[in-house]
């Protein structure tokens, strides 16, 4: 089993776009120096990240733009399409829903549970609605991919409880509130407030972050 | 004018959460040993980031839990109230509008500005969604810190050159594309979509990521 770190796999997301760029402007080759400025990180950081995944690009050539974009593609699972249950048919899990990006990247909401009764029924798109209990049932019928919980932070912990029990091992979470490791099951948090702090950070202090990188 | 970096400032963000658990948890002290395995990284590293701050802590003694708590919470700039201009009035903009973790943290949306007349003159809580046009009304009426674009990535670019030209100093832009640099201007980008690849690659890969660290 291979061991890579988050941040490698981080900064595989943001070679694909600036690839994506590059091909766009019509770039044929690119060398690692250049992938390098555009994350503002080290040539060195960049082949080594490259190096996990085998063996990218001649030596004085540099990197055929396309073949790595997708080559990279592949690796991060982005050739494919993607289930997605949706929990929580609130505001945020509206717009997760219609957020195009989603769905361009291979990532389709093809189940909402919500235990608010007043929205159980509707329908966004083709998907309908349906109560947290219909989950096993969900399970079941659909193959799920992983689960992105949109729902307030008092009642994260519980639901992401039962949607390990039931299987679910993959979790991208906005709750505000860090869920617990659990042996078997890759849960990411993604905290707003954090992003926000940042900026609040600048203007207080008036200081000026330089060291900015992918 | 100090020079940070944007990890330490984000690593800032983590130890002022893990401190709040502390304190909830009752502790009074805390080595940077133990600040640091909560965040998977060095004490060496956690010493050298609030060292930028100042000098918190005793040998030996480690630090006062709710003193540097306190500490951080005002260099992060959470110990006062700040004002957002929101731009977009679609499910996300909702979703931001009504995320009580961002009003609990100090940030207050004031002003909702939005190009669709459907939506213009309705309110959300006390706060009218306004046409963009009034941006520079808007702006002279009521002292914004930041603006949040919460739009389609399409009209992301024009908008963030008219908010720009207006004064706006800093942006936290959730809008699925990178703005380019401009100097004196802080963007940030929020790209939902790099988060649901790290879990991606994960499935792709049958990869256990070792480094996780904040």
């Amino acid at each position: 089993m291979l061991r890579i770190s988050e941040s490698t796999v981080r900064r595989m997301s943001h070679y694909y776009r600036f690839l994506q760029e590059m091909e766009d402007e019509g770039q044929v080759t690119v060398s690692s120096q250049k992938l390098a400025e555009r994350g503002n990180i080290t040539p060195a950081k960049v082949r080594k990240d490259l190096s996990y995944f085998g063996s990218f690009g001649r030596r004085g050539l540099g990197y055929d733009v396309k073949e790595l974009k997708e080559a990279i593609k592949g690796i991060l699972g982005l050739d494919r399409r993607w289930n997605l249950l949706l929990i929580g048919a609130g505001n945020l899990g509206s717009a997760l829903f219609s957020f195009r990006e989603f769905r361009n990247a291979g990532f389709d909401i093809v189940a909402i549970l919500e235990r608010d009764a007043a929205k159980v029924g509707k329908k966004w798109g083709d998907v309908e609605i349906q109560d947290f209990g219909l989950l096993e049932t969900v399970l079941a019928e659909k193959k799920i991919d992983m689960a992105v919980l949109a729902i307030p932070a008092k009642s994260a912990l519980p639901v992401a409880e039962k949607l390990i029990q039931s299987g679910i091992k993959t979790i991208l979470n906005f709750a505000p509130i860090k869920l617990p490791y659990r042996e078997g099951v890759t849960i990411r948090d993604v905290n707003l407030t954090i992003e926000l702090e940042t900026l609040t950070f600048l203007l207080q202090n008036q200081t000026e972050v330089f060291e900015k990188s992918i």
